[in-house]
């Protein structure tokens, strides 16, 4: 409200000449036909043309922008490579998008203490290309990992295959730079994991852009495991392929990733891309990759095969060469796009129910896409409960969109009643903060707001998202918060 | 100052009976002499009498007495089992200290799912008990663990010799139910590690007490290892101790912990316990436990003894047994007493510096020793470079105790100048507040002033720890707060 009284004092002519003498002239877009790629991230159903768009390099240009913003009271969002699934980059009107791309310099390479220093830009695939040589990598892989940012991955607090036994984004940041919304920069974390103080860090990483944005990450970086396996085995029935899963956690194992595809993944996967590795009349299969020394892997390889023989395994395949290796994880890696080439339109969730309602789960989502009349098809993280329900729709039909947000919603709601979240790692963004309340009370929800309002007082970084206001779900993802138009002027 | 012009409103006896109400007379200590049990923590040198000490056993008692110290504007801080050793459960002046030792009901067990759910003064190793039969075990064990509580771990974010692979406390809490300082009762986290919106789990582990008090807390635990065994290594320089930790880490090996002993610390624990397993004449052990399955164990317990030998090691130790291996780690264990028997008094540092720093940093810590005039013994976690120095002196003498803490001073800003933390596992907690400026800029610690002042917003939540009030060291641990007499009613 005190935002939109405001309007009539906004001017973007004046706006613009502070960000151009900030940023310079090359760093700024305005056509409209250029903004046109930022009006959306991964998310696509939800569309927003910003303002502007800015591309600063430094750390400075960021807080002298952000600081034009405040004193303008313009909402700004920041943007990494706008991979991701939950809208947590999607523009509101009249915003300034501060996009990192340009931010993409490895700062620092230190293979001895395990760390790296990026700016947020850089491509989440680069930081392990930077050290493998040395015998390094960079755990987090989330799916997108050769075109998502590292900036990106902290916003959303990404996760992968490999979450499983190195866990997600949070686990592997040392400290930040960051600009918060009054323009100051300041450090949170720092070179060592062992911090003294509140841990700002933790509470940054998956903020999603609603605290601040970060302008310089360092980063840990892993040893590269001697030996790396992946066995493939088929099963008769989900429940089969998930009692196998529930079994190697049992037995104590952590596996690096275990993967499971379902019947109708199975066989789009085989009808695009044709790997041949993966037995279209299976109920489902599970890929699982083994890590660590050589002896290692090798000894839980083999525990792993006869636990899933025992579960009723129908055959199993091991490769442990790199090629090999990339054969079985060829179809997996293509899922998701080999849905797009089978339907015209697909909407992935991102649900995490316990490993134990698994089977339970999958059949309910079964009987929830024969009630809305569509497809789901199930890729996922099995090892950690993070299921990718994809619904199969076609945007062009008129309220299909709206028929496949109701299906998605009712999965997540699913989810939370056996125990489980509406997000493993895409984060809530524009898309699912109206389910929020199904996990949070007020008072709990309440506290997060308080939380970010320190940050965060004028509500101007990433208005919005995260937190449900509206309350209720149903309304658009933009709606709530409304600034005034840049034409304006 | 707004409460100490408040004083004349406080109404003690008013206070103590609304007290009583809702805890009952038994669960409330005012007699002075019962009273001294409460007056310090593990941190004995600073000593501060509470006005009362209240013992609640639920969640619904916490916050209906943290509602009544809200209202009456009068100062209160949670204790576990005072065994910390940063004073973050040092009474203030006049203030009310909530006991959580008959809060130690294991609430729920499960082990389907890996977790267990506690009241806040369980004792950290009835955990492992509570699980152990089902073949699990709580992975954080701080040297204190037969005797600390969770709710103290989780206030000073608690570390142990297992920290180097299983991570400290903060890696093991799934949800917490906190009552925050208005008495208001929250949720935060869950019951699974993927919850959405800001991480406030994360943020309240570490705390120290100053955003409210956790009182129901949901713990991860993990699989038992098939197979464990500790390695014991002697080495005639602590340069060459150093190299064979870089040595292991660097072959990608992560022990469960690697623990360093100097000659001074071995010369102690052999003349006190007399384990006959520690080389008198060695400059430093190392002990190394790994653990896996039985396999995994004994590769890596070839390369460690190979690298170890690479790096000089006289003798090599192997103990695979349960009682063999409590052999090896009964001087450990037996460090921090032994220094209590051989020295009328001991202070114990807590800092934390980068590996490869470590022979450089142990140096200069005999040079600040000598230049002082005291024995620093070093028994440490040395896989993840958290020093332990432990300062021996008499505090009978005038003077020692000053004397002391200027040398722990310098030891925390060398750890600082090479890139490390003026604390691992320990916490800031009254002691170390005045080096936080030494780690943070003004700005950083405002933002951590913000972040408490949306919990904590009348300091009355364990009030002038961990920020640095006033900001300068020197000054008396409770300086900076003062609260009216509980005499005066």
């Amino acid at each position: 409200m005190l935002l939109a009284e405001k309007s009539t004092e906004r001017d973007w002519k004046s706006i613009i000449a502070q960000l151009t003498a900030v940023i310079g002239k090359k760093g700024i877009i305005q056509r409209r036909d250029e903004l046109i790629t930022y009006e959306c991230d991964g998310l696509t159903s939800y569309r927003q043309r910003p303002a502007l768009v800015i591309l600063p390099k430094t750390t400075e240009q960021v807080a002298a922008a952000v600081k034009i913003c405040d004193e303008n009271n313009v909402a700004w969002i920041a943007r990494g490579a706008g991979t991701g699934l939950s809208g947590g980059a999607l523009p509101v009107e009249n915003c300034v998008l501060i996009v990192t791309a340009l931010m993409n310099q490895i700062l620092k390479v230190d293979l001895e203490n395990q760390r790296v220093v990026v700016q947020p830009g850089v491509i989440n695939n680069w930081v392990t290309q930077a050290v493998s040589g040395g015998g390094f990598y960079y755990a987090p892989d989330p799916s997108s990992q050769i075109i998502c940012s590292i900036g990106g991955n902290i916003a959303e607090n990404s996760g992968g295959v490999h979450c499983l036994k190195y866990g997600v984004t949070t686990n592997h940041v040392l400290g930040l730079k960051i600009v918060i919304p009054s323009g100051e920069i300041i450090d949170i974390g720092g070179e060592i994991a062992e911090m003294p103080g509140y841990d700002l860090t933790g509470l940054f990483v998956g903020s999603e852009g609603t605290l601040g944005i970060a302008t310089e990450v360092t980063l840990k970086i892993l040893k590269t495991p001697e030996s790396i396996c992946v066995l493939l085995a088929d099963f008769e029935s989900v429940e089969a392929a998930g009692s196998a899963v529930s079994g190697i956690i049992s037995a104590g194992i952590i596996p690096a990733g275990i993967e499971m595809m379902d019947n109708f993944s199975i066989n789009a996967v085989e009808d695009v891309v044709a790997t041949k590795c993966y037995p279209r009349d299976a109920a489902a299969i599970l890929l699982v990759e083994i890590d660590g020394s050589a002896v290692e892997v090798a000894t839980n390889q083999a525990s792993i095969a006869a636990i899933c023989r025992e579960n009723g395994a129908r055959s199993i395949d091991i490769a442990t060469e790199p090629e090999q290796r990339l054969r079985l994880w060829k179809g997996r890696k293509a899922a998701f796009a080999a849905m797009g080439k089978i339907s015209p339109d697909y909407y992935v969730q991102d649900g995490v129910i316990p490993r134990t309602q698994l089977s339970y789960v999958l059949q309910e989502i079964a009987r929830l896409g024969k009630k809305y009349g569509y497809y789901v098809a199930n890729v996922f993280h099995a090892g950690d409960g993070n299921l990718h329900p994809l619904i199969l729709y076609d945007n062009s039909k008129a309220g299909a969109l709206e028929q496949v947000e109701a299906l998605g919603g009712e999965i997540l709601k699913l989810c939370v009643k056996v125990g489980g979240s509406i997000s493993g790692e895409h984060g809530i963004g524009a898309d699912k903060r109206c389910y929020m309340s199904e996990m949070f009370t007020e008072t709990d929800l309440e506290t997060m707001q308080w939380v970010r309002t320190v940050f965060n007082p004028k509500e101007l970084a990433n208005p919005g998202k995260i937190l449900p206001t509206p309350r209720t779900c149903g309304e658009s993802a933009n709606s709530g918060h409304k600034f005034p138009s840049i034409e304006q002027y």
